[in-house]
This record gives structure tokens, C-alpha cells and sequence, in this order.
């Protein structure tokens, strides 16, 4: 294909025309990109091929890769619902580098902390590259320009828009699962490591030539429910423990203590109070930072008070989340990740506790997705510019550390609300120009900041609708000279180089935007 | 392609090389064809093609197969989970007939007596040929030549198959559900029309290019559960009612009160017992049937009697199953469509009562299905020859008056039980030869009559397990002499034309024996 070209985006971004030796097409603005073609069509198999009475199980992880043809330059895949407490993909790859096999894609869904041994792996060429989100060192690592393959940032939904459209191709999907049959179907919502659910790998099992599941609780056939079908499954593995308990449910749980925050987190539900969103029937999705805790906890007093009740809830699911089920003010909890024991305790016994997948949530080439229906979504941002264009992947020192998560895809929701401090570290969150685009400020409606609260122009009809509520509205450009002020002048720009290491997709595929190389 | 030829198939029967303009791959043996190439690909859609707001509601029938470009030749499809009380189809093409769209080919999962109306418009030209299980008038109709196309009679997980590798591409699929929103999410296990389940229609909705939901009850979003998923959905229409609930739970689920069938039964559940099969953790599968539903009224007194419990029983399920469920005889009922009003409530009600599809159970084109993990099926004949080859699809006369349901996947089972009466109306039902074959001899393991139980001879296993057990066991060639004497002479042949006018598929989607026009 030649070098790639630097070709600048609707956004007025400069992003690479080709990817790890894949044509790309630039970010055309919203709604804009129509795909053309067909989805990947994964090898019809037969029945002939397996085992008639439905054992799939193989002795080991080797024995497990090695019938499923690993060679070098596959593409291997996992899910992240064991967050940082993942025990199954650190062996894996040891297993791997043992059998001698080099040049890999690693595709997961995200990478954590505990992830760290795979830089290793990358150094001594058993992986080349990890394709997914790079939370924490693996991020650190590619910033500083360590992989042979560039970062491809996907947010959840773009992630399945990848694999479907057949962008990306695996070769083997290794799903961890909490509980396993030998036939392979699979859940998360039940046994020692349970994670709640494996929607994340939904997507694997559907279009990867190979499937091979990992459990340490085999039970009998059937495994009920089976969020993995066994008929996308090659082999069944047991090992002894696949993941850390404590560790798969998640520290970002704990609510804030931060006075700021919880200023921030209550003006956010009087904001969505005072706009008419808080009403019968209604729905919203927080995430699980402690900010967006601290609102959904503030609305449900909210709600408790004005008698209303919301039709569904978007997880990632909490306590907070499941309270709220089980004491009747929502019908459902519409589940994506369980954040805590209670969240899969409840998806495990409550029936309007749902579990859904990034194909019903999230897909941008589906005929629809959920996000869209949703209300009101509260989320989180490391940067925002005046314009409302925000960004969650890198830090204002230009590291990529953190996914996108499903963040771009909830940008559909019919509000979407970004409570951040005016502040961090001294730095402030309101700059002119964000140092990487994630999200493009036609999406984003309001933020909210200790510092008051600033209405998008283009949402005549919340502006409208707040107009006498007392709360403290305010235009961002005033926000951001106040913030710049007190610091004495906007905040400093990350020493970068021009070495695109990364690169962020839109949920439709295109690329928005380029993440670049530190300067050391 | 110019004229089909006829080809002798591995089973000694004439097949055409071709059907309905499709290439046909002759029977090669059970396990013997090896699929190549890849699934169906269904196009890539984008969201911003759809409502934003999830609203997918149209004013009529009409407008959303406008909608759908709906024109001639099309291929039109639909599922059978109303049975004889469907009030979708025949509206719906008496809407086609007056949009003046000709020569369509309809592709049910099956069509019933109700559905007699569609003779009329095959005869003026609006459907040229109904492709699926022709239970009734219009199998007659098809048996004296009456379709301008070919029958093609598959079993459940064969027309999954079928549409999955690509063989039928549906165009427009319309998806009967008892429970609906707006965006398309469907159930069938609620609602004034329930029918208990849709997996009839799962990969209608997977594959087809659009797709219609039709409800009389349609709810706020989000419809949970969402047996079909809103995302594969284009449209949805409200009628003020869609299926007839008397006729929805099928007449076939009445108990046996024939003396000689109650001893059929009786005799089958003690072979069952006698070959240790009824043991703690089995399994076992019995059709909707008179005998069947006995035999399993039998089996639930002598597993009561020795303590034993199932791990699963597959549905299709009914009251008697559902009383086992609840009295702890299994932990599961893995349920393809639901026979009675009990059935229906219990799916809705019973966490250990989960919906399949025949992806899940019958597929023989995945890796691995349910059916082979069953240690024991009980399905019904209308002939079996000495081979144990046996029939479902035409009766004595030749007339093709029967779907093949899940009966051909069933087989796979470890033991497959026919338990049928010696005559039918002074008929004998044991043949030298019978008239259209349907599944393999070498899958049927015992035939169970009123004059005694037939073991296939390559069942040595149950030979020597039952061998003491007291059982009226004999060859099955003494058990049709016996017979034959009786009425004086073997049975008629019936009068055929040579005539291809329908074709029966194996499970592989190859062709196993011809259907041919009756003389009239």
C-alpha cells in the first residue's frame, strides 16, 4: 500500500489513511459515513466436526491453541470482564511464547493494570501490537512509541462494528467464563469468578474462526443461561482459578468524598430535575466513577421525593443501580458490565435485571441501538473545549491511558451530561483545544462544573427549559476565562512529537483523530 | 440451467440435480457432507437510516412492505408459532394480492389448514410456490401439482441451516409477536396472543434483509424478554389481533385414549427404563403426540417410583412437562415452542424453563447442536421399512400432508424411539419400502408396537442391555409378517406419477428423496 498519507478529517484532524496495513476513511462528521457491502461471513461448519455427545473439553491451554491452528500473525481476542482482575490472558500468552509462535495481534476488548506482563510479551515479538483500549501501563508503553503495531482506540460499540463490518478479522476468541458446560455454553452470572455477564466477548463467539472457552466451574450441561452459545465453540479449557475476585470488581466503584465532586454530582441531578428529564417513565445511564455515582444517588432521593418512577436504567450496574430495582423505582436494569457483587447477584436473581451486549446497546451498524432511547446520560471527560468537544483517551500530558469505553456511544442519548471538575491537579479541564478528539461537541450537550453549569447553544430547548431554575448557567467561555485566571493563562499543551502511535475510530468506523508519540 | 437431471443418491432413491433453480447436492450418507464456504452476509446498516428515537411503528401492513421495496419475485417469510390460529399471513397476502405483486415465493417455517386462503392466490399468480413444511390442504394441493414451484420440505434446524449457508435468501421476513415496542423487540411468552416462543423465527431475523414485526400488544420499550432483538428489525405494525389463542395451543397435545397406543407408550418407557437409560441426570425429548405425551406420563411415574431425576427434558413442552419442572423431576425444560397455555406460563414464570431456537438445538451446520447430547428421543412414523428407515412426510396414499419438524435432527439423540401402532386405519405400517424416505434406518434404533419391540441389529447395546428384561423384543421382520398375514398380503403401494413435485432435505441441506404427484 506504500506509506500511509496524513489526511486531514471533517474535524480538522490529521489521521493516517491506513492502519496496521488497513485503509481508512477519515471521520466525515456525524451521521454522515454510510457503509456499503456485507457483514464478515464467518466458515459454515458441521456437526460432523465436533463431538457428538458434547464434550468439548482439551487437557490445556496448549492443547487448546495448538488444535486451533495458532500460527504466527493471528489475531487472538478476550473480553475484559474481569477488568483487573484477569488471570487467564498473562498465562495465555506465556503459553504462547512457549509454543514459539511470534507476531501476534492481541484484540481484546480492554487491557488493564494487571496486563502489564504483555509488554514483555510485545518486546520479545510474541505479540506486535494490542488492538483495544490500553488502560494504564500498556498505554504508558504505546505513547512512547513501544509497539510495532499502532493503538486503535474503539469505543464498545465500534468495537463490534469492527469485527461485524469485517474490518477486524479473529482468528481465535479466548473467552474467559465464570461458568462453563463441556458443551461451551457459557456465563458470568454465577461461580467463584463471577463477572456478571461476557457480553463484551459476544461478538468474538459470533465471527471468530475458532472459539475456545476458559472456565473454572464446569458444570453439567446445560449451563443456564448461556450468554456464550456452545454452538460457536470449539473447545472448552479448565484451569484452576481464571480470575481474581476483588480484583473483577471494580475500584472505580467507590463513591467521592470530594466536597467539589459532590457539589458537581448534585447540581448534575438538579440539572436533569429542573430540565423536565426527571418524569415518568423516564431513563438515564451513569457511569461507574464516583461522580456518576454520587448523581445517580442524588436523583434517586430526587425521585423518591417527586414520586417518579424510570422505565429502564443503564448499567454498568452497582448496589446503588440494583437498590433502586429492588425497591420499584425503575422496571429494569439494562446490563452491560456488572461493577460490583451485587450487581451480578442481582442480574443473576431478578428478571427485570437484563443483560445486554454492545450489539443491542451500542452498534452503530445495526438497524438501531439502545443509547439513543436513552434520557439523560452522565459521563466523565479528562479534557473539554469550548466547542464542547471532548476527549477521555489521553491525559494533558498526551498519554493515551484511559478506552473509550461505550463513552462515544452514549453520546446518542437525548442529553448528555459531562460532570468534571473545573480543575485537576491544578490543571484545568476546559482548554481551547483538546489535546485528542474523542467526542464531537454536537453530541454533548451540558457540562457541569464546580464553577457552574454550561448549556451547549445548540440546545435552545434545555437552555429554555432551565431558564428560571435558579441554577448557576453559565456560558463555557466565561467558565474556562474564570478557571485560565485563577491558573494565570490557559493551561500549558503536551510535549508531543509527530509520530502518530495511535489512532481514535468513530463509532462508525471512521478515524476522528490521531494520538502521537510523547516527547521524552 | 437447462432441464434438471435425476440422480440416484446414496440412500438408492432419484433426486433432481436441481430445485427451484437451485442446485441441489444429492444425499451422500449420514455425516458424509462436508459444507464448504461461508454464512450468508447480511448488508451493513447504519443507525442514522433508522429513528433516533427507537420508533419504528408504521400505520399498516402496507405501508411497511412499501417500505420494504417489497416486489416480484420476492421471497417472503414467516414462522409457525401460532399453528392453526395464525391471522398474520393470510392478511398479509391479501394486502400483496391488492398491491398487485406477483409470483412470490412464501417461506414459513410452516404453513397449517388455516392457511388454505394461500391456494387462491397460488392459483392467480400473487405466490408461485410455498417453500417449508405443507401440513394439510396445501400439502394436498402441492401433491396433485397445483404450485408452480418445487416443495422443499426441511427440518427445523435444516431451514436454519438453509438460510445460514446462504441456500434461501429471504427478502422480506414478518415476524408474528404476541408482545412488541416500537423499536422491534419481541416476545412471544406474554400478551393476548402468546405463543410462548419465536425461534421459529430467530434466523428470519438474523438474515433476512428486512424485517417486519407484527403485534397486537405492543408495550413500552424496553419488551423483555427480547426473544427477537429490535436491532434486526426495520418495522413494526400494530393489528388489533394477530393469533387466534385457542388454535395457538395446538389440539395435537391431547392424550391418547386408545388402548393400543396407551400400551405402546407403557412399553416404551419401560424399555427405557429396562435399558438403563432412566438414570439420575438423563435427558429425554417426546413430541407434542398422543403416544408420546403418554409415554412421558409413564416415564414421570416410574422416575418418581425409583427416585430419578432429569437433568433436562427438551420441549416442545406441555402441561405434564411443566408439572415435572415444577415438582423437581428436572432441573430444565430446553423448550422450542410451547404446546399449551401451562407451557406458555411456565416459560414466562420458571427460570429453569429456557427458550432454544434451532440454532441452538438443531443446527447441523455449527459446531454442535442439542440434539446429540439427548439420551433419548420418542418421535412418531407414518412408515418404517425393515432397515429402519422411516417416514413422516406422506401418507399411505402418497399425499404430502406433514412438516418433518425437528423429527430429522431429533435422530441424532443417542437413542431414538418410534413407538407406532402396527396398522392405521387396517394399513400396515410396516413397509418393505417406505414411500418418500425421511430419516436413515441407521438412526432409528427401536420401533415400538403394540405386537412387540423392534431393535435395529446395530444397536447391539440395547440388544444385550434388555436382553432379560422381559420385554416383548423381536425382529422387526417377524413383527411385519405377522402383520402382513394378518391383512392378507404387504400394503398397496400408492398410485404416483413420476412427477417430481417436492423434494425432502437432509439436515445438511443435501437432497434424501423426491416427492412425486399423485395420480388422480
Amino acid at each position: 500500500m506504500g506509506e500511509p498519507t496524513i489526511i486531514t478529517n471533517s474535524a480538522g484532524r490529521p489521521v493516517p489513511s491506513e492502519v496496521n496495513g488497513v485503509k481508512q476513511t477519515p471521520f466525515r462528521g456525524v451521521g454522515k459515513f454510510k457503509p456499503v457491502g456485507n457483514k464478515a461471513a464467518p466458515p459454515i461448519r458441521s456437526c460432523a466436526d465436533y463431538p457428538a455427545d458434547g464434550n468439548k473439553v482439551v487437557g490445556s491451554l496448549r492443547e487448546a491453541l495448538e488444535k486451533c491452528g495458532l500460527s504466527d500473525g493471528m489475531t487472538v481476542s478476550s473480553h475484559h470482564h474481569f477488568r483487573n482482575g484477569d488471570l487467564v490472558m498473562n498465562r495465555v500468552f506465556d503459553v504462547i511464547a512457549d509454543m514459539g509462535v511470534k507476531g501476534l495481534r492481541w484484540f481484546p476488548s480492554a487491557a488493564f493494570p494487571c496486563h502489564k506482563p504483555v509488554i514483555e510479551h510485545i518486546k520479545k515479538g510474541v505479540v506486535d501490537w494490542v488492538e483495544g483500549s490500553l488502560n494504564g501501563p500498556l498505554g504508558d508503553f504505546a505513547s512512547r512509541g513501544g509497539m510495532r503495531g499502532k493503538a486503535v482506540l474503539r469505543s464498545h460499540g465500534g468495537r463490534w462494528q469492527a469485527v461485524q463490518d469485517g474490518e477486524v478479522h479473529i482468528d481465535i476468541a479466548i473467552l474467559a467464563a465464570p461458568t462453563a458446560d463441556a458443551f461451551g455454553n457459557a456465563t458470568g452470572d454465577r461461580g467463584p469468578s463471577a463477572c456478571g455477564l461476557l457480553g463484551f466477548g459476544l461478538v468474538d463467539s459470533l465471527y471468530a474462526d475458532k472459539v475456545i472457552v476458559v472456565t473454572d466451574n464446569l458444570v453439567p450441561f446445560p449451563c443456564v443461561p448461556w450468554q456464550i452459545m456452545g454452538q460457536n465453540v470449539d473447545y472448552v479449557v479448565v484451569l484452576d482459578k481464571i480470575g481474581d475476585p476483588e480484583k473483577i470488581v471494580s475500584g472505580t466503584t467507590r463513591l467521592t468524598r470530594s466536597p467539589d465532586r459532590l457539589y458537581i454530582a448534585e447540581l448534575t441531578a438538579k440539572f436533569v430535575r429542573a430540565a423536565g428529564i426527571m418524569r415518568d417513565g423516564f431513563s438515564f445511564q451513569a457511569g461507574a466513577g464516583g461522580t456518576a455515582l454520587a448523581f445517580a444517588i442524588y436523583l434517586r432521593e430526587m425521585m423518591k421525593e417527586a414520586g417518579v418512577k424510570a422505565r429502564f436504567i443503564r448499567g454498568g450496574s452497582t448496589k446503588y443501580l440494583v437498590e433502586m430495582l429492588e425497591e420499584g423505582l425503575t422496571d429494569f436494569i439494562l446490563d452491560g458490565q456488572t461493577f460490583d457483587l451485587e450487581g451480578v447477584r442481582s442480574m443473576r436473581e431478578n428478571r427485570g435485571h437484563v443483560a445486554t451486549s454492545p450489539f443491542t446497546s451500542y452498534n452503530w451498524h445495526g438497524k438501531g441501538n439502545f443509547a439513543s432511547l436513552v434520557d439523560v446520560v452522565v459521563l466523565g471527560a479528562t479534557e473539554v473545549d469550548v466547542h464542547f468537544n471532548a476527549n477521555v483517551v489521553t491525559h494533558s500530558d498526551g498519554r493515551m491511558l484511559h478506552g473509550i469505553g461505550g463513552w462515544q456511544n452514549c453520546l446518542f442519548s437525548k442529553c448528555t451530561i459531562l460532570p468534571i471538575p473545573a480543575f485537576r491537579d491544578r490543571i484545568p479541564i476546559i482548554v481551547d483545544k483538546v489535546t485528542t478528539l474523542v467526542g464531537p461537541g454536537e453530541l454533548i450537550d451540558v457540562i457541569v462544573t464546580e464553577r457552574g453549569i454550561a448549556i451547549n447553544p445548540r440546545r435552545k430547548d434545555l437552555i429554555a427549559a432551565t431558564k428560571n431554575s435558579g441554577l448557576p448557567i453559565r456560558p463555557i467561555e466565561e467558565i474556562k476565562a474564570e478557571v485560565d485566571d485563577l491558573i494565570g493563562g490557559p493551561p500549558a499543551k503536551p510535549e508531543l512529537t509527530d509520530e502518530v502511535i495511535g489512532v481514535v475510530k468513530w463509532v462508525d468506523g471512521t478515524v476522528i483523530d490521531s494520538i502521537y508519540r510523547i516527547k521524552e
